[in-house]
């Protein structure tokens, strides 16, 4: 176990010196040696988590997925609204995922699958709406994939701009509008009542997640001999 | 009259010169040598229409604002409509709007507003907004900044993802669904169902557009002594 906690904690550390580095550069203009550089890591540590540069911006790229599983609701719906609060917060939080969202929406980043990020989050909102749907929470109506690329898309350009006029001070605030603009048209108006779309709901959220953190992080400490 | 439609081709192609080589090379690495060197114009005309790199990038961000004004209509709520679905357009048939909106995502490019698009576009949809609250268009809870910045971010958003995933080929389908999901959080039951948010309109909008724009050109041609 006190070699997988190392294990994990060097292929964070290459990860986020690749991020670092792609986001300083431009992807394009980075090389292997420079990542090795700013990790201080050997060039065989970093080859036995990653094969190539383009196997380290998937690596980057995957970093903006969530970390752990979303806590179930009784109503399917509030995990939508749960996941848009909870990437809210990593995204203030964590550089690694910012670097991450950078990377997607580098148009130098050629060579780069940048669509995977999207595909990703738009598979995780499908499965959530699929589930709602058979719940009985959707309007009839409702295309799943349409919705759920909606979702994807609108959140990546709602993210963008907040960082661009406020470096995302007021993004928490942006998802909390993005909800309560899009769920009156897709649920039911036996389910909407029961969404907490409000910022107060995001705080908590943060508050559970980082403390969630916290205590992996610190069992991942207790595993290393001192 | 001659005079000055030289003057407007010459000053576009001048910011088409710009858009092409900022997204090539980045727009931190470009250098007006190599935008004169693209246009094929002298140093002197360049500096007649724009002031610095600064001022060119100011200018290639304008283009992607509406080159003409939204033919008025009766439901206020349509020209917002219409406004989006004429953007897809732009988006698809014009490199330099297209150039226009690279600029205005690319992280790189330090030392540029990129902001004053975001702002742009939120004033443009807020000042239709702002008219179809006082027609009684509007539900009475509707904050119009709020929904204003939620349709430029998420529209930013979608038309990215559009970009990164199939090269914007569904992008008037995608703005269709953005406007199905949000209108109808925000607009009174009586004007929902006179609003067209089809793909249909999208077309006959598209079309017009084209022709206007024709005549325009053919206007300025006539202008030109041959």
């Amino acid at each position: 176990m006190a070699q997988q906690a190392r294990a994990i904690r060097t292929r964070r550390l290459i990860l986020e010196s690749a991020a670092t580095v792609f986001a300083e550069r431009g992807y394009e203009r980075t090389t292997i040696g420079e990542i090795l550089v700013r990790a201080g890591v050997t060039k065989g540590a970093l080859y036995f988590h990653f094969a190539s540069k383009e196997d380290l911006a998937l690596g980057v790229l995957d970093a903006q997925m969530l970390d752990e599983p979303l806590p179930p609701q009784a109503v399917k719906l509030q995990e939508l609204v749960d996941q848009g609060f909870l990437l809210a917060h990593r995204l203030k939080r964590d550089a690694l995922v910012r670097a991450s969202v950078a990377l997607a929406l580098d148009s130098g980043a050629t060579g780069v699958d940048r669509g995977a990020p999207f595909r990703a989050w738009i598979d995780q909102v499908s499965e959530i709406l699929t589930v709602a749907k058979a719940r009985g929470e959707l309007l009839l109506h409702v295309d799943v994939t349409d919705t759920a690329e909606l979702f994807s898309g609108a959140y990546a350009g709602i993210q963008t701009m907040s960082q661009i006029l406020c470096d995302r001070n007021d993004l928490t605030h942006r998802v909390s509008v993005l909800l309560q603009h899009v769920l009156p048209t897709i649920c039911t108006p036996a389910v909407l009542p029961g969404l907490d779309m409000t910022e107060a709901r995001a705080r908590q959220l943060a508050l559970d997640y980082d403390a969630s953190r916290r205590r992996r992080e610190e069992g991942n400490l207790a595993d290393t001999p001192s």
